[in-house]
C-alpha cells in the first residue's frame, strides 16, 4: 500500500514557497505490536506551522529537512496491533502531512464522531478552541463589564475567545480582515463591534469601539495591531501573546512592540501561553464548551480544501487571509 | 526672602538641553493657614524625571512649560502654620527643584534624621529602594536558586534589587556600564557576577553567567539589553518593566523587544510597575530594609553634586551614566 508523503525540503525565508516541498509516495511498512496504522482523512492547517518550519530552540523541535510535515489532524484505525484501539474508530494527534501513519496508544486519542462533526474535532473541540479557552479564561482573566479586544477575530482561535469573552459578559471588539469577516462577527457571532484592518484605521477604530479602554487583549497577530492596542489598554490590563501571525514570514527581524512601555505606565501585564500546558485539563474545556455549542452560544465556521497535494498552496491561503473558519485540508473520505 | 527656582522652558526632543530650563528668583510668599515652608536640602535626580518633560498622558501628569520642574527631595521645615510640623523638622516629598516650597501636612513625610543619614532616604528607604524592594518581590517573585538579572544594576533601584535578590538566596548578575560599576556590584554588594555593557556582548555574557537561563529580570534599561535577555529566559519567567533609560532619550520610536515572543515559547510574563501603588505599604518595607541595612546585607551608595543651577547638566549626567550610585543634587546646607 502507498502512503503519499508531503516533505519539508527547505527551510523558507520570509513566505513558504510552493517549492519548497517534495510530494512522494512511499510503501507503508507493515505493522508491528503496540502499533496502530492510521488512514488520515482531513489536516487542520495552522499558523504555528510556519513556525515550526524554522530552526532552532522553540515549544516544540523543529521539522527536520527532509521529514514529513508535522499537522495535527483526524484519522480512522485501518489495521491496530494495540487491544485498545479497533478497526474503525475514529483518532486525532499529530499525524502529519500524509495519508497513512502509523503510531502508537500514546500518541493519540479517541474521538466520538456521533457527537460532534468531526471537523469541530479540529476547531473548537480541537486544538484552536483548547487555546481560546485557556488563554482566555486562565491568561485573560477577563470579569464581566470588561472589554475585550482580540486580533484574529475570525479565525478558529480568536472565534472562540471572542464568544467566550461574550459568554462572561464582557464587551468584546474583533480585529479581521475584510467585510464579510467582520460582518459575521457582529450578526452571527454576537461580537459587540468588528474593526476590518484592511480598510480601517485600527487605532481609530479602538477608540470608537472601547471607549473606556482595553482590559484584556488577545493577539494572534502582533505587529501595528500589537502597538495600536498597546497604547489604549487600561490600568492592570492583561495582554495574552498566543501568535504574531503579521510576523511569521518576515525575512527581517520580527517587530517588537514599540509601546511596550504602556505596561509600565498602566502596570499592565503581557504573557505567553502555549495550549499543551493544559493538556490535563482538556476533558473538562470541551464538555464544558459542547453544552455552549449545544446551547448555541458557541458557533464555529470551517473553511475546507481538498486534497494533500494542495497542501503547499492551502498553507500560503492562511497567510495571506483567504481562509474564513478554521482551515482544515481534506485528503480522504472514510 | 528669594527663592531660585528651575522651570522647565520648552520640551526636549531627545536628550534634555541645557538651555530648556528658565533659573530665576521669585518672592517666597508668606505662608496662610496649615501651610508649611520647606527649605529645600537636597533633590533626587531620577531616569522618571525624562517622562515628566513629555507631553501626554502618563503615569504622572507631565510637567507644564513654565512650572517649576517636578523632583522629590529633603527639607527642613522652616516656618508652619500646622501644628503637626514644627520648626526644624526634616520632611520628604515631591519638592520640586527650587529652594523653597511651601506645601500641607499631606504632601509631606517626616523623617528621623537619626536614623538614617538623610541622603538614604532619596535612596534605599526612599523611592528608589521602595521600587526595587515591591518590584522585585511583588511582581518579579523570586525563588531560592533562581537566576535573576537586573540591568542599570549599579544604580538606586538596581543595586537594591540584586541584593534582595541575594538576600532570597537568588543567583544574581548585574548588567552595568564599566569596571568599576561592575567591580563594586560583585565585590561590594555580592553579586555573583557583572556584565560591562560598554566592554562586553551582553548575549554572550549571559550564556557564560546565567548557564541555567534567566528567571527573573528586572529592567531599567530596555533597548538591546531587553532583547538580549528575553532570548535566554527559562520557561515561566518573570520579566518586570521597571523602566527604559536606554530609550527616553530617543528622537525616533522607542524600540520594542524584537525577542518577545520568547514570552510565548517560554510561558513567560512581562509586567509593568510603579511604585506609587504600593504607598500602603512602604513602611513595612522600611523597616524590613533598615535591619538589612543594619546588618551589613543592603548597602548603598550616593553620588551628591551640588548647587540648584547645575540641575541642567546633573540631569545629562545622569542619561550619560556618569553616575556611580544614587545622584543626588544638595541645594543647601541646615
Amino acid at each position: 500500500m502507498l502512503n503519499k508523503q508531503v516533505k519539508l525540503n527547505a527551510r523558507p525565508i520570509g513566505l513558504p514557497k510552493l517549492s519548497g516541498w517534495d510530494i512522494a509516495d512511499t510503501n507503508v511498512e507493515p505493522i508491528t505490536e503496540g502499533q496502530i496504522l492510521v488512514k488520515i482523512l482531513m489536516l487542520s492547517i495552522d499558523p504555528a506551522m510556519r513556525g515550526w518550519m524554522n530552526e532552532g530552540k522553540s515549544y516544540i523541535e523543529p521539522v527536520g529537512i527532509g521529514e514529513v510535515m508535522r499537522a495535527g489532524g483526524i484519522g480512522v484505525v485501518v489495521e491496530s496491533k494495540d487491544d485498545s484501539f479497533k478497526l474503525g474508530e475514529h483518532v486525532t494527534g499529530m499525524l502529519g502531512v500524509q495519508q497513512f501513519t502509523t503510531l502508537t496508544a500514546k500518541e493519540l486519542t479517541k474521538l466520538d464522531a456521533s457527537l460532534a462533526p468531526l471537523p469541530l474535532y479540529l476547531s473548537t473541540l480541537g486544538m484552536p478552541g483548547m487555546t481560546g479557552y485557556f488563554g482566555l479564561l486562565n491568561t485573560g482573566q477577563p470579569k464581566e463589564g470588561e472589554t475585550v479586544v482580540v486580533s484574529g477575530a475570525a479565525g478558529a482561535v480568536g472565534s472562540v475567545v471572542g464568544q467566550i469573552a461574550k459568554i462572561k459578559g464582557c464587551r468584546v471588539v474583533g480585529i479581521a480582515g475584510g467585510e464579510d469577516k467582520c460582518n459575521y462577527l457582529v450578526d452571527e457571532l454576537g461580537f459587540d463591534a468588528a474593526i476590518d484592518y484592511k480598510s480601517e484605521d485600527i487605532s481609530k477604530a479602538l477608540r470608537t469601539h472601547c471607549p473606556k479602554g482595553i482590559d484584556v487583549f488577545f493577539d494572534n497577530v502582533g505587529g501595528e495591531t500589537l502597538d495600536a492596542v498597546l497604547a489604549q489598554i487600561r490600568f492592570k490590563a492583561r495582554i495574552v501573546i498566543c501568535g504574531a501571525i503579521s510576523q511569521y514570514n518576515n525575512t527581517t527581524a520580527i517587530k517588537g512592540p514599540s509601546n511596550y512601555l504602556s505596561l509600565l505606565v498602566n502596570r499592565a501585564r503581557m504573557e505567553g501561553i502555549v495550549v499543551f500546558d493544559n493538556a490535563g485539563h482538556y476533558k473538562e474545556a470541551a464538555i464544558e464548551m459542547a453544552g455552549w455549542i449545544a446551547s448555541g452560544k458557541l458557533k464555529s465556521r470551517e473553511h475546507i480544501e481538498q486534497g494533500l497535494e494542495n497542501f503547499p498552496e492551502v498553507l500560503l491561503k492562511l497567510f495571506r487571509g483567504e481562509n474564513f473558519g478554521k482551515l482544515i485540508l481534506k485528503i480522504a473520505d472514510e
